[in-house]
């Protein structure tokens, strides 16, 4: 059962109405890091709504509750949750997606406005926040609703829907939800869901579509060395006290080596070496050296081997360094001793490294590097926050059903990636509902999510919308 | 001639008038580092200069020309010259202070308004902005002054004032404008000057009154390694690049240990080790370590000898980390792999250091421990400013009037101190002279100059101006 030809002829008919609806999505700057913004957020969920509604779908406004954010205490935007089919002969799909947006100010450096949808017909991008993360990525899920219900098309599958408007701010509440809905079981939203598919990552270049079944995980750490009880004029006291910036960066200095390799016993030797079949997998992939040095914009790959420096960032841990709190950080020669000084680090963490199974051998190693140093200054070290990897079973019908999908609309074989950073609703999707995720993207690895100037290429949006489409068939089909 | 007891009388039966005065001109903002209050600084220049005239100075406002700050071009405010007494059987002392500010909001900590003076009969505090830094010491020559005028004495000495309003502002212009009227001979304000008096410091202590015959220099650098052409996300590209934190933690580590020592080969080796004569010097300063560790509020000295302390203040160089610029400062946890990074660090100079001769050793280490990391990141290094050390013949009789004044007025022997941090206005008015330049604090070592609550202790206004008073006869004795 493969997708119908008049779904897709619809997505190709109706390109300008599609572009509309996203220029009407970016114009509403939801950005949820932004108290001056929260009640555009909500605009957005609402209007999210609406659409679902006008498409057919039932939902819900699920309030997540109060937080506080700049010092004020804040309505947290719905969760919209949505149910659309409900035949127990069909699979049912749980799609995710987020309506809130990065911040953007055309003075950061964007080209156009940032919260004005441009078409720029001569590279067929469509510029905007949101436009690639993720507004677009919901609005293929809209379009093939739309196909579905001009058309007359009975959708392949039950839909449920899981939109946040807090995604880009730490996703607040939604853990709650997402196990309390479980829990409900057939009462819930999510009782009946099969599969879940989430559309918020990008392909890993610019030319071959992917399906992506791992993220690493994180653990975000404080360290602080404080003195003084206040900051010191290096004139008056350089030479005469434990320096705390001094403290701070000989341990820092002592965390990862310009190589990449965490100096920090232990924790590269939790993960195994990789085989020469898995290697394989890396050395397959389309992407080059090239790839990488033009993403970054300079000649710094860690390697000059492409499985090296893909390995380095989908199944090896990281330690970067952040930067510091307290210290001087103006332009300027300002010449205090800071009082107190916080190093930022975090590591990037893969199976079976989980934030509980690193934290000691970070703890135990820091505290014994400052023994060493002889200082009078005083150590404090915090565990911030963390999340586990995730990895998933990209053999399961799932990615089998997106691989055909992608085969069907690009014809050609997805890559099959892990990312390097972190999406934590999917590890939760994963343990809460027990079925598997599958990261299904729509967008390009160039399109500049969280940057000045994100798009979306047009290309992606329209074939990435049959994709989406035809996944639901493909996904019926493979478990019929 | 000690100074005649009708003085000290006067000054005592004036107190009252001398807090007044000092009142008004705490209540003047004149923060010369805010473009916001520029137009205070100027105020504060004509106050002054109505204070001296009035008093029978005569005075010329000297305009140093323009500026850029924040953005704008600003009107340097001018500085004052001063001039009373040409009789040439008389010895002329020039003496310099600066009549601007440090910034100072009550929100940043103050317990009271900052720039309104407060008299706290308990502690017997003078509490305000410029209290002791730099207003109180000036008004103490506007108090000699009037005493002097009051009671119809003749002044023992010739007199001359600069007194600018940028020294909390990098003293802009003031280099040149006392080249140039030292240039003009006897035509010029300073044509006649045969020492220099300045009242800018502190004693080291709360309890004993110093002379203080030399300032360590400074010289600032600014490392800056540069990789991707953006921040990028660690999750992304964590493991996968040269980063530029990795290399500049690992350089800023190598530049000094926990212990003060400035691992920078060829630095401390250029200045000779103190000899046992030397030693005593320190060894009989009146200083404990109970002194800095209250000073610092933390028991973080990094000796438990007084002298190694003192030593280390005083007579050998230091190297502090201020800060870097370029990355992650704020609070909480932001996962950005900073595109480029200045570390910023700088080391007081004493002694035959000068910026010219530690500059060339410090690049060439930066540069060799740089090119050891292996890295692809970019390196580069800026000497953004430096002055040389000062140190002064403390056997001159500049220094002995001062100390005879210091014994007459508190019936003790002052302390001879150096200081760690610098006044460059002291070398210049030293090497433009050629003349004995003193320091003659009057206010005690807790004072807080530059720091919230900053208060000069109504014993020391009094008294200090007694002090300078007595100097000047003094003077006039030792070298008639």
């Amino acid at each position: 059962m493969p997708a119908p030809p008049k779904f897709t002829e619809f997505i190709d008919s109706h390109v300008d109405g599609f572009i509309q609806r996203l220029a009407d999505a970016v114009a509403i700057p939801s950005v949820s890091g932004d108290a001056q913004h929260r009640q555009d957020v909500f605009k957005m969920g609402s209007w999210l709504q609406g659409q679902l509604n006008s498409l057919g779908v039932e939902t819900k406004q699920v309030d997540l509750g109060k937080h506080i954010m700049d010092g004020q205490e804040l309505q947290l935007p719905p969760a919209i949750l949505g149910r659309i089919g409900d035949d127990p002969k069909k699979k049912t799909v749980l799609v995710y997606g987020h309506y809130d947006v990065q911040p953007a100010e055309k003075s950061d450096g964007w080209d156009t406005e940032p919260f004005k949808l441009v078409v720029d017909e001569k590279t067929g991008r469509l510029i905007g926040r949101g436009s690639t993360d993720d507004k677009g990525p919901i609005l293929g899920w809209l379009n093939v609703l739309e196909a579905h219900k001009a058309l007359g098309l009975e959708l392949p599958v039950n839909m449920r829907f899981c939109f946040e408007g807090m995604e880009e701010s730490g996703s607040e509440g939604l853990d709650d939800l997402i196990k309390s809905e479980t829990a409900k079981g057939k009462n819930g939203f999510f009782g009946d869901v099969d599969c879940v598919c989430i559309s918020d990552n990008y392909w890993l270049n610019t030319r071959t579509p992917c399906l992506t079944y791992g993220l690493r995980g994180l653990v975000y750490f404080k360290v602080t060395v404080s003195g003084p009880a206040r900051d010191l004029h290096s004139g008056a006291f350089g030479r005469s006290v434990h320096e705390p910036m001094t403290d701070l960066v000989q341990i820092m200095s002592k965390l990862v080596a310009t190589d990449g390799t965490i100096l920090i016993p232990g924790v590269d030797d939790m993960v195994s070496t990789a085989d020469a079949e898995e290697k394989k997998l890396y050395v397959t992939l389309d992407y080059s050296i090239q790839d990488i040095e033009e993403a970054v914009g300079a000649p710094i790959a860690l390697s000059d081997d492409k499985a090296t420096v893909l390995m380095g960032r989908m199944r090896e841990p990281s330690l970067s360094l952040h930067g510091i709190e307290g210290a001087f950080y103006g332009p300027g020669a300002k010449t205090v001793i800071p009082a107190s000084v916080s190093g930022k680090f975090s590591i990037r963490l893969v199976p079976p490294q989980t934030p509980d199974t690193v934290e000691p051998l970070v703890f135990k190693y820091i505290e014994s590097e400052f023994a060493k140093l002889n200082t009078k200054n005083k150590l404090k070290i915090e565990n911030l926050h963390g999340g586990k990897p995730w990895i998933a079973d990209h053999k399961h019908w799932n990615y089998e059903a997106a691989k055909r999908a992608t085969e069907a609309v690009y014809k050609r074989t997805p890559d099959l990636t892990r990312e390097g950073g972190s999406i934590p609703v999917t590890l939760t999707f994963a343990e809460s509902l027990g079925v598997n995720v599958l990261l299904l993207p729509m967008g390009r690895g160039d399109d500049g999510a969280h940057s000045t100037n994100e798009k979306l290429d047009k290309s992606n949006f329209v074939e990435g919308t049959k994709l989406l489409g035809t996944y639901l068939y493909e996904v019926a089909a493979i478990t019929a």
